[in-house]
């Protein structure tokens, strides 16, 4: 079972294989990419663990000399600091412009080797190993590499695209059931946004809360279809000038409501549920959707263990400012993603903040 | 008196507009852009009190919003810190995507301000107001943008092009000697390796070695010659895949100078003045040209003011290693850029080593 997804992009296209076992395959996959012998290998001591080895011993044996830059976990270190080791690694394994960066990790390791990748010797190729839901339906996919500023998450990076990404469904084996739950936030998103079909399997499954009861075929196809969604919108539009803002359906209110709660108290996937639930509750005050495309979307999201409500530590009052700061902002307009139908949306900034305040009270938790 | 110099690239063409006086048009020029109203002006203490009132007026006259960032002067501090305090700066005048970066100052604030453009919410548009000679000719077109890591020279960097260069002669009064002169280095190497005639315009002259010794005519010259081979070739080959990398003539040897000497004793242009010099005497001993034309190239170096030989400070055993290190070393080889005639050079990696040091050995001033 495995399926390639390409990118087509007008400077350089690439290719998403997902397989399980595909770990193994990474250095024979990496080899018609005509890159140099040296390759950094990023990722963090828990996934390295896991992994690592079996990272190594594919490139190795592909003929590449590998050389690993162990990173500390979390979020919290998605920051310059980290990027510095990296360049560090960098300077110490003697990349040169031909060498290859691998990111091997969830979302936060993806998104720092590109970045990484992006300004070392002013841009080297870097190749995708995604070992968390998310990441392997959203993050690895696009090419938006990225580190927080103090005061806002994403504000530092680039657009620099993967030249492959390798799927490997198996090393899910080994994700923390929430994070697992976290990344059928985004699975969910594409079904909203631009997949019905995609929408109406989850729909039909016994249950999407945790890997153990998807069936293979059910997950290769979740795998499959996101990533093909993806693709697709970043195809058409890779530097987010028009319809891949669709992605960050969910996402503007999700943002606010992980930083009120300072990235700790939900993670991002569980942010990016309730986001699509007030999402979906605008929608249907502004009559773009009705409550029966509502209500399922509601249960898709409860499903899959997600919550739907804003957290009750967090203040209405605050999200209205935090929304203004967003780097989506447009001549001080913020603009909101709306589900028209289960598969398609619409963005707009007629989203009147006066409107949303009431609105976004009803969704907080007692 | 104003040249404009199309720079054609696939994704995004801009201009070169040179014009005395031109700082007072820099907003109206930019308003065919279509950029947003934030402007973040960046800049350094001593030339933003030169110029930066002027550069302010004419923004704001023009309908921008106009922030100052001064960042501290010179290449020590030409570093990710000071790249923090751009973003910090960018964060607080609420840039957003469509905003814009002005860099008004040297190489040092046009190569920092490009990359904090480029590594600010992913890429935003900045504009280049050159004020040394170096930076006219060489740094402010092509779109090379980064920082230096503590262990070596724009190791960390971004390719991100500018959307519009305005050159002002005439802020050059204020330019130190031995700047100009600088510049004239890179100036030389047009002449050299691409640009016959401008060559022999600048063999012809009765002094190239001071700003008041050119006529305006000549300096006009000098500016849209220059900026017009450095377009031709980005044009052709903007990610240095090829042709570009003609460029780094006498950058070789000049960068392992420069810093074995702490980037302190002679500067980026003496530095590739002897570069050049050694450039020069290596492509005599491959016969890739002759005597008439080596003399003719050292002469005119003289004449412009700068050195030709390796200072006695720098012991040769040191170049080699350094030159390994260098981020155009492909697989291990020192690719050089060689004249082969007045006009014309070629890359090759075919110098090797052990002649190499001799060579050097004859050019170390005594």
């Amino acid at each position: 079972m495995k399926s390639v997804i390409p990118v087509e992009l007008p400077n350089q296209s690439y290719e998403i294989a997902i397989a399980p076992g595909g770990l193994d395959f990474l250095g024979t996959w990496m080899q018609g990419l005509g890159l140099g012998q040296r390759v950094l290998l990023v990722s963090n001591p828990p996934i390295f663990e896991h992994y690592g080895e079996r990272a190594i011993a594919s490139l190795t044996q592909a003929g590449f000399v590998v050389s690993p830059c162990l990173l500390p976990e979390g979020e919290q270190h998605k920051n310059l600091a980290s990027i510095q080791q990296i360049y560090d690694a960098a300077l110490a394994h003697h990349l040169e412009r031909s060498s290859c960066m691998v990111a091997l990790g969830g979302g936060v390791i993806g998104d720092m080797t590109g970045f990484a990748a992006a300004t070392w010797l002013r841009g080297l190729a870097f190749v995708q190993v995604p070992t968390s839901l998310l990441a392997m339906v959203d993050a690895s996919v696009g090419g938006k590499t990225g580190v927080n500023h103090p005061q806002g998450k994403n504000l530092i990076g680039a657009f620099h695209q993967p030249r492959l990404v390798v799927i490997d469904p198996d090393v899910l084996n080994t994700l923390p059931e929430r994070e697992f739950r976290a990344g059928m936030a985004e699975v969910i998103k594409y079904g909203i946004i631009w997949d019905a079909d995609l929408f109406e399997q989850l729909d039909a499954a016994p249950r999407v809360d945790q890997l153990q009861a998807l069936s293979p075929e059910l997950l290769q196809t979740i795998l499959t279809r996101s990533c093909q969604a993806k693709a697709e919108v970043v195809s058409q539009d890779e530097k987010e000038a028009g319809v891949r803002a669709l992605l960050n359906y969910g996402h503007t209110i999700g943002h606010a409501i992980e930083s009120l709660t300072g990235y700790s108290l939900v993670n991002h996937g569980e942010a990016v549920a309730v986001g699509m639930v007030a999402a979906g509750a605008i929608a249907l005050t502004h009559n773009l959707w009705d409550e029966t495309a509502n209500t399922r979307q509601t249960q898709l999201i409860e499903k899959a263990g997600l919550p739907t409500q804003i957290p009750s530590a967090v203040r209405v009052d605050d999200i209205l400012p935090v929304l203004q700061s967003d780097k989506k902002v447009k001549d001080g307009k913020v603009r909101f993603v709306l589900p028209t139908k289960i598969g398609a949306a619409t963005i707009t900034s007629q989203v009147e903040m006066t409107t949303l305040r009431p609105l976004l009270q009803t969704l907080v938790a007692s």
